[in-house]
């Protein structure tokens, strides 16, 4: 173990083959042989070390003992055997929890999203960063900053949905959270890739890198001020420039603008895509070329266009060796940060210690309670333990429909190793009775069988029907899911003949509630319409059937949507941030969605003071500070979001109608109250100077604050002005601060 | 009469009040009593003159020779009671015909862009010209140039549909057309209308200005290249800015880069909505003050923020005098040059000459038959002479649903005075037996009665079943339409219960043609998989079913789909023109449209020869030749658009998988072969260069050429290569030019 070299140092004495691999990957299973690392196979494909060791959890299959081993082995490999003696940064997936066997599956990011709660978000990221770390992953490939606009996109689970500031604070603390466990994020996919074309996968995005610097953008922004220490770049174009051959974006916005001294990794064979799919490059070298010149610093998941073709590219010329040495100065800075110099390697005799604990256990049942959504109530919920509940539906009793499409079992279509807790079998241990009668499954099948469940609900006191979809990734040839990465849609209904489920048990006149199991915001009005109680569940994770059971028998789930739940989808684009003229009805339908961005109850009742905002009036680097009371006025504790919204007018741009400007989750006792203090800085409404990179603006105008229970909701409001010369902030401050005190 | 007085010797003689008269409007029933101008309303409303007078056909209601009289009226009092004697610009719609009582509605815009044939279209908006010009119009509210990207937007009707430049050629015809006949065309919406987000009309478009300059804008610059006199601010956004205010749009692109020098004039009340809607100014006064400043010229339809409160914004020094005398200069220019202060006014006496005459009708007629697209055909059409047909649906005897929403009957909901011939007379002419039942309307009601339409097909050789929407604007509240500005749809089915009615028809076994009378792209996989036939005929116009009678009953008609007909609204974007990773399936469905941009079937068949490219290389600035036989191999005459398509690969932006180049409809008698000779200008591969306003770039790089029978065939393919440093051609060069040779 040597100590941290001098990065320029080590730039002066490498060789360019060296130095080139430090820019790419090699997956685990090529240097694993019998579930070990084999030394034999490295010194082949590795020899003048490498960047990055790439898919170890999800690729090895290994359990975190053996995997530790390995990558251990592999390290220590690299350290004697190598050039320079460089270790590799290690990274598995962690979207919803480490994504290799045992791995902690968390819920899926729109759940946690639903939580309004950034530091249980963070204590969430740092428990997922002790398994990472426990296997030697100093690097994850999470969090995912896209903004969440288009629910056929199979993607949307993996995002905090479409608000900007609240896509932030969530981006925010998942960077802290990875950090407090020693792990480097990496945010992704910079940038459009949450609002592409049509929903599906890669297309290009809906909006220009100008116009997205007010919305998808903030995210990153906030993940990059929050120290993240990667980047990766979006297959998607960029105003018709994939990103991955995107100076302006890359360069001149993320270094140039907002000071960005990370790396930027391309996403999975998207420099090859340059030559490949999107023609701009006559071939894989200059797409490499291309590619590093923009501003990529390392390719995964192997070494394709950079390798041996980037050092024949420089000794041919096409690219100058200095242009190497810009993104290897990166990496090496990157690496001397995370202390791997430096930094023991993981210890697989206690490697195995950070999963399955009770701690586990309780955070992501915690997470997975107060990410769920109570869309709708008529007084059924909570149910009483003495019930006769039927519950039905694909997603009651399968344990690997709570999980996100990235986690092991969700990526693999493998068993996880893991004890998951579905809903029925959560239920059963707590209520009285319980019967179960599948139905039918997610997609419709020769085994469904809608008739058992019908009679099953006529029997009942209450159907819980567990309805949605599966999320996976596409490499799951044989049990293709219905969400997840290239799994978009061009329908938002449930699939199969889970709609018939839901409308053939109510018919029966036994009161249903509907728990939608889907990291798909689905259009659902029919199935919402039959049930007498609607819960949004997301993908709750290995104690997701365990928190569902929270919620229906009283825990107060509090979570609030963090996407706008569409009529039908043709609304699309239905997110609420539009300005007034955009919104508008159709000839047939409405233009107002089922269920607002924000919107959730409450087991509680919560009544609000009015809203006072002070000064009246400040200059445009001022600050405005808006104050509300809010008072549990029912007989029983309850979650509430406060949640404060925006518009400035008379500005050079329009604005959306309104925006999330601040929020606070606030767990009131009954007869409580909360005084909730919201700081807005008026950098608030910065706006990008669409003319220049560089420029952000706040106008002078007129701001109006309403406080709110979700988008479309005002229970108070008030004014103030912004006055004088427009001020320049350096960045956007997307969130006021907000302090609670209790009376 | 003066003769034409210098425009700058005008301006330094005019009182404040005289110059901002000039740059308002007023409505043409606001000076009318009685039917007839009333000097006395003139001298109240208008004491300082007034630079338009609107809606002169629509709000008067009045006939040919009533209006023309009224016009000569009040253009005599303008010369002598006003000061200077300044004739106004009188103006009327006229995007389906002059929308006056008794103008010819000729097919809506979509349908003449199915034609292809841009010498026909500029024959029809001659005639229009005429009848316009007949009653002192010489200047109309047409043609739209805006891409028509999404079918929800209840206007797409009124666009050339998907592709730039197939709009360009349109856009350019029209504008020509309407020059023959001395009116001044107007270029609306500038920019971005036919993109909206959603489909909601006058949403931001779907693109940033950036963008829109390789699509969007491409019809426009060929519209201003064409000698349009005159542009339309859209309501709409560009990049955050309504474009009623958006000096980039305005002045920036238009006129420094466009060398424009026209007037550009509001949309109606456009200006108000700064204030009103939109937020960007604190009142309609500075509202005014914006929209001037940013490039407006002219107000319709009334003088509401400019008029006093212009007058007051000078006299208070929120705006120089300076910039209404630039907007003064323009209108009074084109005032110069069109001849007003020369010219005769309408001469009521031979006003009518211009209408329902038999050169009317045969133009009319023979537009509508061209502009019909053969969907499919399993060998039902044509029809025999000799056949019972039953004749369903309910724009088969619906004279109304044939016209356009800005046609006088389509916006006021009146009878237009004209004789329309429904397609069940026109096949009752011309069949052994027709019987006629309705079946249902367009939307479901009390009439509905599908069993006996169910009993006429049951008893019939052959079903027509006519369906589709109904077509309107806003205003009509008694008998809302389907489609039509502000009649925007979430979904894209038929509505009501027309797809049950054909159902149910095609249940009995009688072979069903199903004739698509709808101005919408609609989405019916389902009604075409039960036709045996299906024709487009879009919104076909006075001489429709005349028409429509001509294809069923063998006319080939030629049409070839100007926008890609998806199979459910989840799909849009469907428009072809996509880069190739941004295609892609769905979970549960294709990600393909049902019909292509450019299908359309003939009853002839066709062969195609190789495709010969010369050059095979090429400057950045030069051009190349594609070569291509037809033959037509069927025993009766026949009607081809040959379509070409090309790529280019390997410039600095992504490009289109295809994008049309070139084409040209050919009718080829039976054994006849032509060779079509395509002159592509290597600017047809200009590309904006994002980061500055002004420039285009032609880069090196791989063009593949493609002929095909639509976007989505290809019958013979070549390529070539562009070489040498990038170019920089002043204009983008949508299409080659096109030579036919008959062998």
């Amino acid at each position: 173990m040597t100590g941290s070299p001098t990065v320029d140092a080590l730039v002066d004495e490498m060789a360019l083959e060296a130095k080139v691999a430090q820019l790419g990957s090699v997956r685990i299973g090529a240097v694993l042989e019998d579930g070990a690392f084999s030394a034999e196979r490295a010194r082949e494909l590795v020899p003048h070390g490498v960047g990055r060791v790439t898919r170890v959890g999800r690729e090895s299959g290994l359990g975190p003992r053996d995997l530790a081993a390995a990558v251990a082995d592999f390290q220590a490999f690299l350290r004697t055997e190598t050039p320079h003696g460089i270790p590799a940064f290690v990274r598995e997936e962690s979207l919803c929890g480490y994504a290799g066997r045992r791995g902690a599956t968390v819920p899926q990011a729109i759940g946690l999203a639903s939580s309004w709660d950034p530091a249980l978000v963070r204590e969430v990221a740092g428990t997922v960063g002790e398994q990472l770390r426990a296997v030697g992953c100093r690097l994850t490939l999470s969090p995912v900053a896209d903004l969440g606009v288009d629910p056929r996109w199979g993607r949307i689970e993996e995002t905090f949905g479409e608000d900007p500031a609240l896509a932030a604070a969530m981006t925010g603390s998942v960077v802290r959270g990875l950090a407090d466990s020693g792990v480097d994020a990496t945010l992704k996919h910079f940038v459009g890739h949450g609002r592409p074309a049509g929903g599906r996968n890669r297309a290009r995005p809906t909006a220009s890198l100008a116009a997205m610097r007010d919305a998808d953008c903030v995210p990153f922004r906030a993940g990059v001020d929050a120290g993240a220490a990667s980047v990766m770049a979006a297959y998607n174009t960029v105003d018709g420039v994939p990103c991955h051959a995107n100076e302006a974006l890359l360069t001149d916005l993320l270094r140039e603008t907002w000071d960005f001294d990370g790396t930027v990794v391309s996403d999975g064979r998207g420099i090859e895509m340059l030559a490949d799919d999107y023609g701009v490059t006559a071939d894989r070298q200059t797409a490499g070329v291309r590619a590093l010149s923009a501003g990529i610093d390392v390719e995964i998941p192997e070494s394709e266009c950079f390798g041996e073709r980037l050092v024949a590219a420089v000794r041919e010329g096409l690219v100058d060796e200095s242009v190497v040495d810009r993104a290897l100065r990166r990496h090496l800075r990157q690496k001397v940060r995370a202390g791997l110099f430096t930094a023991d390697g993981p210890d697989p005799t206690t490697a195995a210690d950070a999963f399955e604990t009770d701690a586990v256990r309780s955070v992501t049942r915690r997470a997975a309670r107060r990410s769920q959504v109570l869309l709708e109530n008529d007084g059924l919920l909570p149910l009483s333990p003495d019930a006769a509940v039927a519950v039905v539906g694909p997603n009651a009793d399968a344990p690997r429909n709570l999980l996100g499409n990235y986690s092991y079992a969700g990526a693999e279509n493998a068993d996880g190793g893991i004890d998951i807790v579905t809903p029925r079998a959560a239920l059963a241990e707590r209520v009285e009775t319980v019967v179960h009668e599948r139905g039918c499954g997610v997609r419709a099948g020769p085994d469904d069988d809608l008739d058992a469940a019908v009679s099953a609900a006529r029997d009942a006191d209450v159907v819980v029907a567990c309805v949605g979809g599966q999320s996976g990734i596409h490499v799951e040839r044989d049990s293709p899911g219905t969400a997840g990465e290239a799994l978009d849609r061009a329908g938002l209904g449930l699939p199969g003949r889970q709609a018939a489920l839901v409308e053939r048990v109510a018919a029966t006149g036994t009161p249903v509630v509907v728990v939608l199991v889907s990291g798909r915001p689905l259009a659902v009005p029919g199935v919402v319409e039959r049930a007498n109680a609607t819960v949004a569940a997301w993908l709750p994770g290995q104690s997701g059937g365990a928190a569902i059971a929270d919620v229906l028998l009283g825990a107060d789930p509090g979570g609030r949507l963090p996407v706008s739940l569409p009529r039908s989808v043709g609304q699309l684009p239905i997110h609420y941030r539009q300005d007034a003229v955009s919104r508008g009805d159709y000839v047939f339908a409405d233009g107002a969605p089922l269920f607002p961005f924000g919107h959730g109850e409450s087991y509680a009742d919560f009544r609000y003071g009015s809203l006072s905002v002070a000064p009246d009036s400040t200059a445009t680097d001022g600050e405005l500070t808006a104050t509300v009371t809010v008072e549990n006025t029912a007989d029983r504790p309850g979650t509430e979001v406060v949640q404060l919204y925006a518009r400035h007018r008379g500005g050079r741009r329009v604005t959306p109608e309104r925006e999330l400007v601040g929020f606070r989750r606030v767990d009131l006792d009954a007869g409580e109250t909360a005084t909730v203090t919201f700081t807005l800085p008026a950098a608030a409404f910065a706006t990008a100077e669409k003319r220049r990179d560089a420029g952000l603006v706040v106008d002078p105008g007129a701001v109006t604050l309403g406080v709110g229970r979700s988008s479309a909701d005002r229970q108070a409001s008030a004014s103030a002005e912004l006055t004088g010369a427009p001020s320049h902030p350096r960045r956007r401050r997307p969130l006021a601060d907000v302090t609670v005190e209790r009376a």
